[in-house]
């Protein structure tokens, strides 16, 4: 049995989401869907792409991720679904082409544009709303097995929309990157992946302030500001029982420097 | 396998949603439920029949829909379930009788009040949580299959709740109306429904503002105010990569006037 | 079928809940999973002890109860799972111990310290995120029926971490106790039992106000405060379409006294 993911910018205060679950049943009786979020800020393609890339890897093997973020809806922007191998297992994205899927290209297999009407829940689609009219009854199609080039016509992968993405650093003495994203505990999560920290002393700069590293949250003194090894796998800066992100008024982008000690 | 959906306006802070899945799951362990929203304004019926109106032709046929918004609740207000036909196929409805079934109720054939507590959680429900003791058990005893007409007595559907609309009116040069809901992304949605535009070219006017119609959000300027026929079918307002409500200082009840160019 | 529910304070911004039940989709694919709440103020136990103790029994039997509000993650705070009745059928709950589970730890019947990795997503799980590499996976495979023994050793259940409670009193002309909750509607739950006020007439005090007792939210004048048997069974403190907490300015702790009349 396959499982659809859902990412969206719809929030939770209308029932957008629900319509999308509402034709996926229609489509997929028993598929089971899973939120990963509704709440990626409107039209924020990065915050999309940072969420797909690092929650598809905990899903089943032939889960299909469906990503509505999409400020391009029913302009000249393409629809597309992507095939790809995430730990030696297959699994399938459908989204627009905005760079959303950005994060996983480098293990896709094979992409198609939906250009089928067949698949999608009518041959006349509402020009906003492709999550209810095409993304969600493609996915639940593929869901349900149908095979991915049935969608539309094969285009490179070489042709998907990347986005521009900071640039992270290993150097001797340390690393050089950027904030890529602020979760909801205010945790600044880096760009500097955590297998560049090979040192077993290291502290962090950010915003001006010396931070020091620790292996959880829990110890360091209540209220004090840290770096760490984040669950994601990238170097992230907390509070032990606060928000770093209001602490030091972080935004995405602002620079971050690990050094060895 | 039937499917229930639900609309409440407990919000997400608290265990109530859970709970009323609970008992749904005590009675019918293998339904799927389908949150539309629960982030209803506290007591918004107008919203709530809203939210029902807009998403239930897009689900299965056999959905019990159940919605709790319920300012009267333990007082003297009915509480009902209703059998409709939607497009063509059955579908079910368990509500408190305030105006929320109000959008469904002109297709609905069939409505009985929930009296028999043989179908409640309790005989001796909370006099403050009837989504939990009556609505959520009764709506998974529909959709396990037990007949309407076991809920309770027959009620005439002229006996239920109406809400009071705004009116809109098809003028020979356009056509005029008012804001009937404000979403997540700030878009406005009128009460001017869709069919109604058949002029090619069309602009309109709301808070003194003259707003250009185009197809779809991408194609008007970023930051532009537009007209446009929304995903349900209703003219609305938005702004490209904005935020209409906000801009404009829109309220539910603001008067739109449509005109053909 | 089994069922897990999940509590955790990781909000809806971020992809963390979806990764748990994607975890949970890989080790127990059918698997049916309830949100109870994300939106616990971080790191607040005392407000996911309340949604637990409130919420557990209205699910089946067999349900697992999984609570990820965890400040002490990857430190010496050990990670336990515990098996209770619950109106005399079994349920599970898995979580770290701090607390969380001290509102159904007085109808526990065993404990275990989850030190078997076995049952984890992988044998060196992140320092910061058990919900997803330990949490997650154990409550997966106890709903798959592994017995709770096989996750670890076990641990009296007097060991298990309690919570400062403020205590309520039972009084000849009343009673004293306070404030424990406070829901998304503003209502105010005390800790006062509902089974404590047999007196047909009462009133109780807060604030420095008087408030009239009434059976429901609707039997009060609109806008005005009211107490009542709130459908948690504690005694609670309303505003007929208002609210409270925002009214009086009520915190957790807050002192009540009920009076009979």
């Amino acid at each position: 049995m396959s499982l659809i993911t859902l990412i969206t910018d719809f929030g939770s205060c209308d029932g957008y989401v629900g319509v999308m679950k509402g034709v996926i049943a229609q489509v997929a009786a028993g598929i089971k869907v899973v939120d990963l979020t509704h709440r990626i800020p409107p039209q924020d393609v990065m915050a999309a792409r940072f969420n797909l890339l690092n929650s598809h890897r905990y899903f089943p093997v032939g889960t299909v991720h469906c990503v509505v973020v999409d400020p391009g809806v029913g302009t000249a922007r393409r629809a597309v679904a992507v095939a790809a191998e995430v730990d030696g297992q297959p699994q399938q994205f459908v989204a627009p082409d905005n760079g959303v899927l950005d994060g996983i290209l480098s293990h896709a297999g094979q992409a198609v544009v939906l250009s089928n009407p067949h698949y999608w829940r009518t041959a006349t689609p509402s020009q906003t709303f492709h999550g209810r009219d095409i993304f969600a009854p493609v996915a639940a199609h593929l869901a349900n097995g149908v095979p991915l080039s049935q969608m539309g016509e094969t285009v490179a992968i070489s042709t998907l929309a990347r986005l521009p993405m900071a640039v992270a650093t290993l150097l001797p003495q340390g690393c050089q990157g950027a904030v890529q994203y602020l979760d909801h505990f205010g945790n600044a999560v880096t760009n500097i992946p955590a297998i560049w920290v090979t040192a077993k002393r290291w502290q962090l700069e950010c915003r001006g302030q010396q931070i020091a590293a620790y292996t959880t949250y829990g110890d360091a003194p209540v209220g004090q500001l840290l770096g760490l090894i984040g669950s994601h796998s990238w170097v992230e800066i907390a509070v032990n029982g606060g928000h770093a992100a209001h602490r030091l008024g972080l935004q995405v982008g602002d620079g971050v420097t690990v050094s060895w000690l």
